[in-house]
């Protein structure tokens, strides 16, 4: 900890590898495909976990990150993310040397593909269960048709299933607005599954969502689970119920710079382009934007939520905090800060830090 | 733009040039030194862009920004950010180097430095006209006359003059408000300038917040302004009434990749880790992540703001058209997204495109 100077996203390996075997753990006592999602990571090196950790199969949200990971030796990748015809080339590319599905949600994107893709490629159709971001709505079978008689006329394809990610699970209130959300997504992909499986024995349903894989444990008629946020967690999987403080693996490590008693707040160097601008309601019903730990006797202390970041500018964070915690704080102290939403804060760091004091490089280094 | 295939920070190097040269001229009728803040574009070549106008001395966010520009030949840069005394080998480093401005804002810093800067450097007192980020209540004086005693102590810390950024102008409601905001803080400045004037004859009274430097008139007893975004603008700004349109000279260029007339949305591949989640309210009171700018017979069309970025994840943005507009887009389509807050979205970017194609780097690339 006495090197860092800056703003350092430092992660705990110890966790990672903890939140990693408890998550195969699941996979394999409910007879799950396992493929993590690296979006939240997006290193070779904590991949490198994953793969001691016995995964070989993996997901990204990008043709860059998946161009990415198979330079590092990663050869069987999904890239849950609707196809962006624009990046054929590349797509083409990494298709002739992995094992590369590709998602598809729309006959335009389909006839396109079937048209030109001239090597061989796994095609999931993305299907919308109710969250309402991206893909076909379960009960739209014939625009799902129309997306097979399209592929069908390109050997090169092949139907593999259905893809869904269910968003909602992380707009609950409570741990029994997941399971509710998540049965009601597993009714729906179990009615589409029966409807295909006549034509295509073999058709997989694969679910993504963090809060889902880790809570829940029905998994009736899934194949595979692609979660990618359980390896860090961070504060709103902790207020959905869905991990505890002691399973988030990364935090924010930053300078005080300043200190304003008259109005309990203290100025971190660590601002928007360190800890991204996601924010939750606080406790108090405001903005925040991260919880605050601090080093108290040579322990470490998660403060409470009235004591949170409550402003970011570009490269300035405003903590609020209860006036008896004031003086927790010095001037060239170091405290850290548990992001909101770990994905983005990870993005912007350009490397990190392991509480051994490993750097480790990312997509962004 | 045929060979964009992926989210992409486009830049208009003529917008950029006008903006530079209006402010310029700003500074010139108005007698103010012109230290423009490069945490907006944070590139080198971009910084050419100023030098070639005339600019020489300029201010950074950050000990890591001062050092980029450093290595590229600025030689007068002021670190408008409260100092980190953790950074204290850099900033030697840096001050042994070029003519160097550190900002303090409060005593235990100031003795820090005293203590243990042996090359010279530049001293700002942050002073607060009522934002309340940082610096010292103007009205304060015990603490700035605490600060200027503590850094008497060491001969290479030489007093320049009292710094300010009112981050207020960016909440006004109108250009009035901006105005207003502006004249109280000018009032405020004035009379410490006086009150020091006869101590420290050299005095000087820095400014740094874009809106009030593109729109006020009056800078009675400001030496120098320091703004950033102007060069670029963004949304924010042209709500706020400082810039219009045609000023605006960053778009995020991203393809679309699916269509859903049902709910009057399109999905772009443009999300948080492109954008930023910087938002601001839209005219039907919901949150607006950007605005939509797209090619309509071979001319570009800003859309009202009955269409707007609506919801982002890491890698997927969701526009929210007009029933009438959704036609407007298809899918493969280059559609041009307007930034809420343009220097988070820059810093996103590893790299941007001009115009006329050129690549751009940056601090991150």
């Amino acid at each position: 900890m006495t090197e860092i100077i800056r703003p350092t996203l430092v992660v705990d390996k110890d966790i990672c590898l903890r939140n990693i075997e408890k998550m195969m753990q699941k996979a394999r006592e409910n007879n799950l495909h396992f493929r993590p999602h690296f979006k939240t990571h997006q290193s070779l090196e904590i991949a490198r976990w994953f793969r001691n950790a016995g995964v070989s199969a993996i997901t990204v949200s990008s043709v860059q990150m998946a161009e990415y990971f198979a330079t590092g030796g990663w050869n069987d990748i999904t890239i849950a993310f609707p196809l962006n015809f624009l990046e054929l080339n590349n797509i083409m590319r990494l298709a002739a040397n992995i094992k590369l599905n590709v998602t598809i949600e729309n006959k335009d994107t389909a006839e396109l593909l079937a048209k030109n893709l001239s090597v061989p490629a796994g095609i999931y159709i993305k299907v919308d269960t109710g969250y309402n971001r991206t893909g076909i709505s379960v009960s739209k079978t014939e625009k799902m048709d129309a997306i097979l008689k399209a592929i069908s006329d390109n050997k090169n394809l092949r139907f593999k299933g259905f893809l869904t990610h269910n968003g909602l699970t992380y707009q609950a209130l409570s741990t029994n607005e997941i399971f509710s959300a998540h049965y009601d997504a597993l009714l729906k992909l179990k009615a589409l599954k029966q409807h295909y499986k006549k034509a295509y024995p073999d058709v997989q349903v694969t679910i993504g969502d963090t809060p889902s894989c880790t809570i829940a444990t029905n998994f009736s008629e899934v194949d595979e689970i692609r979660p990618g946020n359980f390896v860090f967690f961070d504060l709103m999987q902790m207020n959905l119920g869905v991990c505890s403080f002691d399973d988030i693996a990364v935090r924010m490590v930053c300078p005080v710079v300043a200190k304003h008693p008259s109005r309990n707040e203290i100025v971190i160097y660590g601002g928007a382009i360190h800890l991204s601008k996601e924010s939750m309601q606080n406790i108090d019903g405001k903005e925040s934007f991260g919880r605050i730990v601090v080093y108290k006797e040579g322990r470490k202390k998660l403060l409470s939520e009235r004591n949170y970041v409550s402003r970011l500018s570009q490269e300035h964070g405003i903590l609020k905090v209860s006036q008896k915690n004031i003086d927790l704080f010095n001037i060239g102290d170091l405290i850290e800060i548990i992001p909101v939403h770990s994905c983005l804060t990870a993005n912007l760091a350009r490397k990190y830090l392991t509480t051994e004091g490993e750097e480790i490089k990312t997509i962004n280094s």
